[in-house]
This record gives C-alpha cells, structure tokens and sequence, in this order.
C-alpha cells in the first residue's frame, strides 16, 4: 500500500494548470517502478487537499457567475477521485510502457464508512472552501447549518468540517483480490468519500477522512505487506529544522507514541502520517516506512515503523 | 447492460441541487429492480451531458473569479465519472436496502479509446462549455487552437468538439467479470474518458463519446444478452408526434436503417440509441430494447431492436 498527498500532483507554488499536473502525477509514478519491478502487487491511495479545495471554490465561483447550485463536499472530494485516478492512469500507463512493466491500473470510486456519533462530528476543525466575511459566513450557517469559524491569520471565516476516523471502506475485499492478481488499483482518494449508516444505508456526509488513517486501514484490511507514506522529506526528524535535528532509521510505536507526546511532530504534517503508521502497525502490519517517494527502491529508505 | 441518460439523474428544469440529484437518481436505481430480481448481473452505462456542461462552466467561472485554470473536457468527464457513480451507489444502495437485494455496487473509473484518425476530429460538431463573444471566442480559439462556432440560435459562440467512435474500453475484461460475480458495475460513465494511442501510450483528448454507442461497445465486449437503452418515452415511435404516429414493438436493422434514412428519428435525440442498438445486433449481440426506465420488467416494455 502507497499513500501519496494530493500536493504531489498539485504542487504549491504552481498555478495547477492541466499539464503541470500531468507531469506531476507522472513524477511520482515513475518514483514508484522500483517496487513494480520488485513484483509487488501495488494500491495507492492519494490525498485530494488542493484538488478538493479548488473544486470547493470553482462551486462557489459557479453558483455566483452562473447560478449553479454549489454542491456538498462529499460531492466534490468523488469528483476529485474522478479526475485524480484518471491522471494517475495517464500517467502509470506511460512509465509502465516506458519501463517495459506489463502491468494495469484500476481506479475505483471508494466510499469510507465512519460513525455517525465519531466525537469528531461535534467539533469540526478542517477548514475547507473558500473565505467569507463574518455576515456572509452567518447567512451560510443559518441556511445550510454548516459550521464556519475565523481562519486564525484574519483571512475571514471558512466552513469547517469534522475528520472523523474511517472505520470501514466500501469494496475493499476487492481491492485486494485486484492488488494480489498484478493490478495497481488506485482507491481510497482524498480519504475515500465520507459515508455514515443511518436506517441501514450509507449516506454522504460532509467531513475529510485523514488519508494517509483511510490508507492505513485499507492497508489493514488488504493484508498489505508494507505500507509507504510519500512526503517531501527522505526521513522522519526528531528536532525537525532545529539544534538536535535528527533522522530516523527505526521507530518503534513507543518511541514514536513518546515523541508525538513531545510534540516533536507537526499537527497536519509528520504528526498524522506517524499515527496512521502506528495504527497499521498495530494492527497486524508489519512495517510502516515513510519516506520521500524519489528514494523508493534504495533498501535504507525512511523511517521503518515498527511494533 | 443498461444505459441511461445524464439527464435521468440532472432533470431539465430543476436547478440540479444535490437533494434533486439523489431523488431523481434513486428513483432511477428503483427502477433497475425488476432486472435485479431476475437475477440479472447489471452493468450501468451513464451519461453526463448536464454534469459535464455545468463542470465546464464551473470551471470556466472558477478562471474568472479565483484565477483556477479552467480544466481540459477529459479532466472534467473524469469528474462526472466520480461524482455520478458516488450518486449511483447511494441510491442503488438505498434500493437495494428496501427492496432486501443483497448485491453491490462497484464503480470504475473509465478510459475510452477513440482513433486520432477519426474523421470527426477534423469535423467537431458537438458544442460544449459557455457562450463567448465572437471575440472572445477568436482570442481563446488562437490560445488554445480549439474550435469555436456561432450557435445558431445566435446565443453566442461556444467550443465544438468532435464525437469520435469508441473502439476500445479500457479494463473492459474486468468489467464482464464483476458483472458475471452478481457485482453492479458502473462504467463508461458520459461515454467513457476519451483517449487516444499516441506512440503505444493512451493519452486524453477533449471530445465526447456517445454514451450510447460506447455502452453498446461495452455490451459487446462483456457478452451482454440484453441491451437496454432507458429514455423517456415508452416505444420507439415513426411519425412521432405527427399525423399516423406508430409505437413500434420490434424493429430490425434493415427497417431501422430505413427509418433512420428517412429522418424518422431525431438526431441528438432518438437516432444514436437506436445506431447504438443497431451497432449491438450486428456485433454479435441478441436484442437491445429501447424504453422508459419505468418500464423495465414488463415483458412487452419498449421497441425491441433484433437482426
């Protein structure tokens, strides 16, 4: 199992036009040949951040310039995994031609279950979509009974929307047969599209599901034989950028429990890819390795979690 | 197989609000029961021409007021394909649930081949996206060297793309297998993602392929023994709507080339589902039935096109 950020097909810094991103995706999927030619059996699951929140403001720009009623952020984080997993075919196709690899890639829109009374639901703290003045984001409140609070730099009030913790993911014996027999299936995008039972059904919420905890269960739950998490640093750091400043070969799920204890990693960064690692490891997995995606392949690469 | 409209799911007149969206696409799913209950393993081959339009425009709205690059046609049909199949397997999921059918929903993320020699790439005719000034439209077509041409009931000046003819699905193998476990399979959602062969790699071009043509290619790959193309109206009709009007029970590939060299059957409207279900009779496929979704499961439903 691989998780990659959505930032490593829309990069900060880049405008995200079309084929910045085609190159991109196609980056990345080169970095992840050395496992394809090792043989493994290969699932990525990828972050949606910037794809999801561009779409969030093209509904707003919509609903403003034309009229278009703007949707539900389960609504555009399944188009994210429309348009992702359709850049990502692109571009494993070329490198698999290119490397001579006689492999397939199959994407699956993915539902992820989480409960209903997740405490999560009672204080949402990701904040999606775009800015609004105090007033309008008190209208918005009052007509759709979402949450908005202050953005804490004094950029204006944004929608905030819970993440709760994925408990069960729609398909996912599928996955895994599809992984064992040679495809590369692409799954769980953005965290998978938020669902809660209710009367027996699932039905979409508005919430984010940490990607990096959606592919630690998926890989739980496919049996995956090690799990990568893709970041834009070789290693995880204690003292990251400080005096002290140190790499991480081995951390054991004591000592990382201790240093997320210290605050050693950061919240929304480092911090959530150490606890889906510990989750995973917890659980029946074996290694959890982060590291960044270019040093793939090399036998020393990251930070091994392990139990 | 089962093809149904995008405007089963984003009815003309209504302004396409979420809600709307999940009842009408509900009462759809609802109407797949009767097949359901036979046993039928269904696959579902969608359309997305409103979706798609109001993707074009939201994209377009978002490059005018947050500065967001407006995304190529594939990119946006690849967002239909994730935001239609979520809507799908909610309410298939909700019907299934009432109706005590104990089945799944699997949604793939869909690639279609089209021939860069197609001749309708030197010919595009399908417009698409928001109206321009004649001016702004000669300065975007100099950008981007895409086509623009007068509506001609004078609204202004949109993009044209061309309507090549699928040959190839992608994962088209893995489709008829799913579909053969009991799986409900959606694919080839807006007439699949187009894409073209270009030195042995697929890459995406902005066009859109008929959904029902390609969902008749679909048919005949998984060895579909029905093919069913939902409308709404019950029959195929000659004379519709005119003097000497005639619902037609059975029609067969020599008098529906007759009708159709008549003009008996309005393009854009009845004239591709029924080449679509000219094209499956003469590939190998035993009937396609033309009918209203609520028709599904009485056994004289719809005009029923044979060899």
């Amino acid at each position: 199992m691989v998780a990659f950020g959505g930032n490593a097909l829309l990069r900060s810094g880049q405008k995200g036009s079309f084929q910045e991103q085609v190159t991109n995706v196609e980056r990345t999927c080169e970095n992840l040949v050395p496992l394809l030619e090792k043989g493994y059996g290969i699932v990525i699951g990828h972050g949606n951040g910037p794809q999801v929140g561009n779409g969030l403001l093209r509904h707003a720009a919509g609903e403003k310039e034309a009229g278009l009623p703007a949707m539900p952020m389960d609504f555009c984080g399944a188009e994210t995994q429309g348009s992702i997993a359709y850049l990502i075919e692109t571009g494993m196709d070329r490198v698999l031609h290119r490397s001579g690899i006689n492999r397939r890639v199959v994407s699956l829109v993915t539902r992820v279950e989480v409960k209903a009374d997740d405490p999560m639901f009672r204080n949402p703290t990701k904040p999606v979509g775009p800015y609004y003045t105090k007033e309008q984001a008190q209208k918005l409140a009052d007509e759709t009974g979402a949450t908005y609070k202050e953005d804490p730099k004094g950029r204006g009030w944004r929608k905030v929307v819970p993440s709760p913790v994925p408990v069960d993911i729609c398909n996912v014996d599928l996955v895994a047969r599809l992984a064992r027999e040679g495809n590369i299936v692409v799954t769980v995008g953005g965290g998978g599209i938020p669902v809660v039972k209710e009367d027996g059904v699932l039905k979409g919420v508005e919430a984010v599901i940490d990607k990096d905890l959606a592919s630690a269960l998926c890989a739980i739950r496919i049996g995956a034989d090690e799990f990568y998490i893709l970041t834009d640093v070789p290693k995880v750091y204690i003292n990251f950028r400080r005096v002290g400043e140190k790499a991480l070969d081995t951390l054991t799920v004591a000592e990382a429990r201790e240093y997320l204890a210290q605050g050693q990693f950061a919240e929304g960064s480092m911090a959530p890819k150490v606890r889906a690692g510990i989750y995973f490891v917890e659980n029946g997995g074996s290694e959890c390795i982060i590291t960044e995606a270019g040093e793939l392949g090399n036998s020393s690469c990251g930070t091994r979690i392990i139990k």
